[in-house]
């Protein structure tokens, strides 16, 4: 089956979650009609151009041939329609061609064209991070020279850190950089698992190149950041000569096989000409700006092959009629206890998740500027950034692989298409900085900001929305409120656990990173569709039924892991750490 | 790299969790150098034979030409030698040519051929299979012509339910037979997701098919079982005509490339020859015979993915260096407690689920006779093998999908092998019966078996173990104690909430019949892993500290989920059965 970008769904998750109504409240030049119309065209571009190419893509791969890439019929055709219609550009800045519209409209557009082919929709965000960055940090020059491009799509852009010997410990990168006279710089090295490192969407493509300069300070202190074109831009604008970077080869891969993931050569010919990005030696901030979005970016394609494998799980369920449910001569199996167990997992787990990215996209959206909210704004995207990307991307696996169970013996045959989005989604906890590494990110450096106040103030609106659950009472929501907030104290008092740890004894820390993510993501998400659920109920057009039934079901199916966990990282750390004996053959 | 049979392990699993031990105390011609020295045998066939065929299996796969398919380079030639040597006759009777050595025994081979080789090691399963179903049920004729070469090996079996409409539910068969003039049968129809339907792997394919006689009683109760020949046999023993019946197409599948699933379809030209097995009409009780083996088999492959997943994935994260774990100038990835919270995950899940199916097995051995013992192994053994098959293969898809997160980008990368081992491991949660299908027989079936006994003797075993290991007070295993009786406790109220439930409102017993096998694999699992440990304390050989380190991190990280799991088996149903208004689109 194909695709139906569930637009209703999107938009409503947008304005209750997101932040969007408070947006929207503020007056200003977007009104709700504009966000509805931008969603429903994101939807259908999706749905119609985008969806059917999927398969398609991972059946050619992208062959490589004297240093070419070819990307799958069809493919560049619609890049170049996507781009046209401005969809690079949805939230990068007005002042280089961009809309310049919320973060969290963007997210919703990003989850639709990865539900539509994560391999696809991985290109885009990293030409959006690369155009951030170089909005941030670059020269006026450099500016005026490439951004038009990059927002516009005309070129796409990519983000070279890793290395074989430097993939999560980036600090051990090698690539060198030396300063030329004219002020540019000349790159070599290599680069390995660089996504869309060469393709033949667009005509020219901008690198964005982490690298070392001969007398920089060892490990992170000691990397800049360099724009090296595939192609050199003469003065005019116009392209000029190759650059001294090629592809070496692409990678054969578990799954996203039409995204090209390339090795990368730098300086056959002496060196491939660079132009610094920000600072010297300050490379590793400007990718963070980059790399936050792309985080967030990932989740959301978590979120969206999580929405797609659904779909199509619920398709199947409701035509296969197996056994029969008690009472029915024959049903759908969608009829049966189990199966419609598996689907609400599947859904729940995907509703949360988008929740999560909404919410962070929000945040950034918010953060912008000095006032205390802006502030307050800004810690909370980084605080929820490690969580949407790891939470999303663990339940993108989790639900693609149920919906291969859903469709029993015909979810293993490739033809099928549900096992392509096991394969696709199997990647996302791993790019951008695997999931260990967001976990640890989150417990080592986003709990403990400005002395974990920002954690705090998370979890007293996590309370309110539990105050307002409990409060509101209604037989449909079964035990929602005690569920809720049996898991918000779980994640309270880990939090608790964790302050208290992180400095005096980091190793029993670290051993929990990844219970207490998830765990976080488990109480967030059970509030946010808690809090979904009341908002529907409080609006007739917001189909309460459905809303109470998720936020119900995670409450009492899945929040309820939040005891387990919490305990894991309170009392699991001495046997994790201790476990040498068994970890010898 | 390549797989090394962990003999010792599983030797002291046999021997601990089995009851190998009680076998051996008891006499008999089996001694314990016997047992070491099959283990040790089978071990270098697997690791030096089958394991190095994996990855050629899965890129080769079996291609289908004219109705036959090849099997990959070297594939035949090991398979010959495989049978050769007699291991597929380990468990068969010796009255056929057997070794008739207990099942435990050829549980712990199975494991081992299916971590050389899940696509490899479902073959023989349906041809041991296919050879206990002929010797209990078939005729003296039938069983001297065809189970000296089923028990050898030099013959292959199949094993043939499933069609179109026929998945889960069996009793929707078409294929049809009528009764020939000569006593023999003729077979019409179409069989689909037949493994090794076809191959070239043995001159001849013995098909143990599903069929329905004109005046068969419609479902389960008009299903008769046949033998079907791919060549007739002559009076002489000689292989005579092609029977009736081809191979029409292979599957493309996303894993076990290696095995060839087929549609068959029979009686293109008026009828295959088929021969009656048992009873007319009785077919399926035939067929449990063969299930009930190839179940826990499966359970086996869960067992023995997970086993290679974590052997790969502990080699890479001793060998690659990244980061630098507290006070280390640089670190194996091994170091870092979130690599080693993974690695501990992947080994205490495997152990537990080997734990499983090996005592499942060693029920089997016990149930033969008539006495009281017997009778209760027998209950034992139909207790445990739902949650042998479906707890193993779950978390054979966990260890191995845990085993490419370990690996960081490179596990994405096919040529790693990480992939391949998700890949292949999808697949046993799906067939022999979904994994939702062994929730179903377990909490509908099993557990209410003579009135809840069985599972309430097994629950007392597993209380004494609880208490054993509180007091053995050891430091060392932590929290062990007091998390296997808290999973303990859950699993007993969520066993009394179930009888409660199965008689007057099966669809709530349905709906927590899927986390009510996981908690009984997790309460069961943490249980033989102590014992295990307690066992290793005793002996000085047993390398108590690497058993002690798994029980304990079992206990303390895994087990801690019973609480959550008994919740939502006791107070989610409303919330799955009531879920409609969520899944409607």
């Amino acid at each position: 089956m194909t695709y139906r970008a569930p637009v209703a769904d999107i938009a409503f998750t947008l304005k209750h979650g997101a932040g969007l109504s408070r947006t929207l409240a503020q007056g200003g030049e977007l009104g709700a009609d504009d966000i509805n119309a931008v969603l429903e065209e994101a939807g259908r571009f999706a749905t119609d151009v985008l969806a059917p190419l999927n398969a398609i893509g991972d059946r050619h791969g992208t062959p490589f041939k004297d240093g070419a890439v070819t990307m799958p019929p069809g493919w560049k055709e619609a890049y170049r329609s996507w781009a046209g219609a401005g969809w690079n550009a949805v939230s990068l800045p007005a002042q280089w061609g961009g809309q310049a519209l919320p973060h969290a409209l963007n997210a919703a557009c990003i989850e639709m064209w990865n539900s539509a082919s994560m391999a696809f929709g991985i290109g885009p965000v990293l030409t959006m991070g690369a155009a951030e960055a170089l909005a941030n940090y670059g020269s006026e020059h450099l500016k005026q020279t490439y951004l038009p491009k990059l927002v516009s799509g005309e070129w796409m852009g990519t983000m070279e850190l890793t290395e074989p010997q430097a993939g999560s410990d980036v600090g051990a990168l090698r690539t060198k950089a030396v300063r030329a006279n004219d002020g540019s710089y000349r790159i070599t090295g290599q680069k390995i698992f660089i996504t869309y490192g060469e393709h033949d969407l667009t005509d020219n493509i901008i690198h964005f190149v982490l690298a070392r300069l001969p007398d920089a300070p060892a490990g992170n202190k000691g990397i800049s950041l360099f724009l090296v074109p595939k192609l050199l831009v003469n003065e005019d604008g116009a392209l000029g000569t190759r650059n001294d970077v090629r592809a070496h080869s692409v990678e054969h891969k578990l799954g996203i096989h039409a995204s090209p993931t390339c090795t990368m050569v730098y300086g056959d010919h002496g060196g491939a000409v660079g132009y610094l990005v920000g600072e010297e030696n300050r490379g590793l901030a400007c990718m963070f700006t980059m790399m936050n979005l792309a985080r967030l970016a990932v989740g959301l394609q978590g979120v969206g092959i999580a929405e797609r494998a659904t779909q199509q799980a619920l398709q199947y369920a409701r035509e296969r009629k197996q056994g029969r449910a008690a009472g029915a001569a024959s049903s759908a199996i969608v009829e049966h206890p189990d199966v419609k167990r598996m689907l609400m997992t599947m859904r729940a787990l995907t509703r949360a998740a988008r929740a999560i990215c909404y919410a962070t996209a929000g945040a950034i959206d918010g953060s912008h500027g000095k006032s205390d909210a802006a502030k307050a704004s800004d810690g909370r995207a980084a605080l929820l950034t490690p969580v949407a990307k790891a939470f999303s991307t663990d339940i993108g696996i989790e639900v693609a692989s149920l919906g291969v169970q859903v469709h029993g013996g015909m979810g293993f045959i490739e033809e099928t298409g549900a096992a392509q989005f096991l394969r696709d989604a199997r990647i996302a906890a791993i790019y951008e900085g695997t999931n260990g590494i967001q976990a640890i990110d989150l417990a080592m450096r986003k709990v403990p900001l400005s002395g974990g106040t920002v954690v705090r103030a998370y979890l007293e609106e996590l309370r309110a929305t539990v105050k307002a659950v409990q409060a509101m009472n209604d037989p449909a929501l079964g035990a929602t409120g005690a569920r809720v907030a049996e898991a918000v104290d779980s994640l309270d008092r880990a939090t608790t656990w964790l302050l208290s740890k992180i400095e005096k004894e980091p190793q029993s820390a670290l051993a929990g990173a990844t219970p207490y993510l998830r765990l976080f993501g488990t109480a967030a998400g059970g509030c946010m569709l808690a809090d979904e659920a009341l908002a529907a109920l409080r609006v007739a057009k917001g189909e309460p039924a459905g809303r109470v039934a998720v936020a119900r079901f995670f409450a009492e199916n899945i929040a309820v892991q939040a005891g387990g966990l919490e305990v894991a990282i309170t009392e699991g750390a001495d046997g994790v750490n201790g476990a040498e004996a068994a970890l010898t053959a």
